[in-house]
């Protein structure tokens, strides 16, 4: 099976109904595939063959949707781009993915000569809604002016994308997933996501993204309409559930968090919704059982996963959330393996703990990527002994179910983004007047979790939080920015083998020792 | 993915609840679990390693179950026997297919020796419920005494079985069908057939048949609960949908009608009930009717398919089997394309024909087998350009929905077994009196169609229909038999190209032309 048969199958079974709406437009599945066609002959034409590495830089609309299918039907390889990051950090990705094209929305158009210096291996340069200019191309002239070209049939064992997350050496790591990665969580999405062709989905997630990606297959393969937000907005969600009478949604935490609290909720039609999955962060008991009881008929999905996993490995059904009767009581898991999945949890040397201890969640399955680009010691590691090594700590129960204890990456999860501790004291590290610091990830009622910087300054340094801020802000995405810093002149505690007590840090700052910003 | 991964998971997830049931016995998934660790052990001991082809002839059961797990558990090849086969078709079979060993249903045990002396390469002998005897082990004994070995992981392009189906040119013929073939019907069958872990499905299909081998692993790898009826019998299947409180039935069309019909049907408590696949056969307009008037709550899914695509290419949703409303006029359809299938109605030079247009159904996707064992030939001109081609006439309207029209294959079905018309033909022609004959399909009430052979005697010979059919019985299975022979002293009508008009002489047997006894 070829992901891009979800366009053929879509224009011979539905070609005059609707496959995408955003903002005032929509397209036919007829419309929409032809788009797909002609922009893989657009990139034809620019140098894209087997294997050639197509960045995209935009927000969410119809061109990322053409994106997702055309640059496999051309016989290229995905790099989508999170607009939150740096240039620094974009550059870098583009040079090491050795991309050769980008696509980029208007929005970001000032961006462009900063990237192309940082990555000089990307040669071409495609602007959607660009302002006339003789020099880039236009993305819709483009694609109206190009004859459309056969689908070469990219799958399998193809790379399919290179998507990068951050990484706990410091450097963003590009996890290479296959057609057959997002083929087999395509299938498993399906039932447990309770897709079919009937439905109205709700694209809210960043499409660069694991989840947006993989949701955006799962949708269309159920041949679903599907309603686009350009970024995520409470009240642009509001009105598109109301107009489109949106059946399927996938949100984050923090997205639910503030669509409880808004006061527009009350007041907003929710009777479409039938189904709202969710994953990406630790869902908090309270907040769960509050959406339960606000809406009550909705069938929710917990997905536990991460990019390395094409996103997801378990799932926690709908008929598990629930607060009485014989399936209570397993909300505060994150569900089961998948029936595409096994999920073990295992010690230290990889031997499978018994159920109730606590060790590492390791995942083998079609969903498991095949590496790290250019990265093959990390790959080995992480895949050793033909597990994926997720890093997260749990405990099964003996019916299978799967409880997050705590992870053993260095990584904060805030509003459903990932950071690496890592990547953030390395920003800091770089700043002259730092001699030691720890980044951390503290409770936070909104984002699930916020970073929180603790910084030693070198003697007879001043350092200010404004200043650190900035600092970070011209090297990272502003996401991955402290949110608070505690500035400490006392050096930072040390284990035995001389790492930074970061429990202790965290258990500190939980007690509200020292100063926080 | 793994076909034996349901195993594990059922075990994992679901220990201690019914996997099974059968007669009066139910077996848990950890029981079942074990089994399968255990049989697999007793064939590695009898010799089976990498690819050994071992056979199954026996009614269903939970032994049949067993060994569809064990077998790529122990790292073997399924060759399942159509019990239904006489001695000489399942000797070539079993010598075709290379098998080592057989597992045999006590109900079968004096057939072995037959069989044993046409297929010398079958080393061992397993009997299912054996009488006491110190040369041929017991299955339960061997079973009970063995401990569980570790699952080999048998997958992707390895092959998981050889089925047999008729031959056009007389002999069966071995389809070879991959793991991931199965995987990917598995899949498919999960969302459209509407599995799920609750559901109790009745396995009334043959274990043998390419439908009742996925439905074993579509049913498992939902982990829902299954109910074994041994063979098929109206009684029992009314008892055990009323003592179990089935929810999915697949059934063919003959079985439908058959149930319709009883005066059971009435009085047996159908509430449970939720969904019904059919298959195999044509479907009448007229009983599809009748089963949604009377079974008004019951959501109908159609599979189109064959052995050749394991089993199936098109589905006709539930939704489109009413009779008003905008869905309605679809029940004369085999369906749409499944969204792992890709199909096309081709001509003879293989292009694809406009909308509307009568042509042949061609497949392309992760269904269509590997290809017929030790028939390269026939397996290149099956599936060239990379399409199965079926030999099922059909057109497809603007909407991706196919309608059958005729087979190209000279092929009958009858109560949805396939009964290729060479093969019998050449049973026919075994018989020295025979000079000529033609076998065709007749309409049938009960059956959809039935056998129906035109004899023409060698000058000066009498033939009678008793003589024939006892002879003809000698050689294939019963269901293959003629039911009506008619016997002409007239040479058959031929074509320009000296073939037997098999159209005309349909045409002159249903205008009631000629003697048929």
């Amino acid at each position: 099976m070829h992901l891009t048969q979800a366009i053929t199958r879509g224009a011979l079974l539905k070609a005059d109904r609707k496959a995408l709406h955003c903002g005032d437009k929509s397209l036919t599945w007829r419309e929409f595939a032809g788009r797909v066609a002609r922009l893989a002959g657009v990139l034809q034409d620019l140098g894209v063959t087997a294997g050639t590495g197509v960045a995209m830089l935009a927000d969410s609309g119809f061109p990322f949707f053409d994106y997702h299918y055309a640059v496999p039907w051309a016989g290229g390889v995905m790099v989508p781009l999170n607009t939150r990051l740096a240039d620094a950090e974009l550059g870098y990705i583009l040079d090491d993915a050795e991309a050769k094209v980008i696509i980029v929305g208007r929005e970001y158009a000032e961006r462009v000569p900063a990237l192309l210096k940082l990555a000089p291996g990307v040669r071409e340069v495609v602007m959607i809604d660009a302002p006339p200019s003789g020099d880039v191309p236009d993305y819709e002239t483009l694609l109206a002016a190009r004859a459309p070209v056969p689908d070469v049939r990219r799958g399998g064992s193809d790379l399919h994308a290179i998507v990068y997350t951050g990484g706990t050496t410091g450097r963003p790591k590009g996890v290479m997933t296959s057609h057959a990665n997002l083929v087999a969580n395509t299938l498993a999405a399906i039932p447990n996501m309770e897709f079919n062709e009937d439905m109205v989905y709700l694209h809210s997630m960043p499409v660069f993204h694991t989840a947006g990606i993989a949701r955006i297959y799962g949708t269309m393969t159920a041949l679903g309409t599907g309603i686009i937000l350009p970024r995520f907005d409470m009240d642009a969600l509001f009105d598109a559930v109301e107009q489109h009478r949106c059946t399927h949604l996938l949100l984050v935490p923090t997205m639910i968090n503030r669509m409880l609290n808004s006061p527009r909720f009350a007041s907003t039609d929710f009777s479409s919704v039938t189904n709202i999955s969710y994953g990406a962060s630790i869902m908090p008991e309270a907040l769960l059982k509050r959406v339960l009881a606000m809406l009550p008929k909705v069938r929710f999905t917990q997905s536990y996963g991460m990019t390395e996993l094409s996103p997801s490995a378990a799932y926690l059904q709908p008929k598990y959330h629930v607060l009485e009767g014989p399936n209570a009581g397993r909300i505060k898991s994150i569900g089961q393996a998948i029936h595409t999945a096994e999920i073990r949890i295992a010690d230290d040397a990889d031997n499978e703990v018994p159920r109730g201890e606590v060790g590492e969640i390791q995942v083998r399955g079609p969903m498991v990527m095949q590496g790290y680009w250019k990265q093959p010691e990390v790959t080995a590691q992480t895949l050793r002994g033909g597990w994926m090594h997720t890093g997260d700590a749990a405990y099964m129960d003996d019916e299978g179910f799967i409880y997050l204890v705590d992870r053993f990456k260095d990584m904060i999860i805030s509003g459903g983004e990932n950071v690496y501790s890592g990547e953030v004291e390395n920003a800091l590290h770089e700043h002259t007047g730092v001699r030691e610091c720890a980044v951390i990830g503290l409770p936070d009622e909104d984002f699930g979790e916020r970073v929180h910087a603790i910084v030693v300054p070198h003697d007879g340094v001043t350092l200010t939080t404004a200043e650190l801020l900035s600092h970070c802000r011209s090297l990272i995405a502003g996401y991955k920015c402290p949110r608070s810093v505690e500035i400490r002149h006392t050096p930072l505690p040390l284990s035995g083998t001389n790492k930074i007590l970061k429990r202790q840090l965290r258990d500190e700052a939980l007690a509200g020792k020292g100063p926080t910003a």
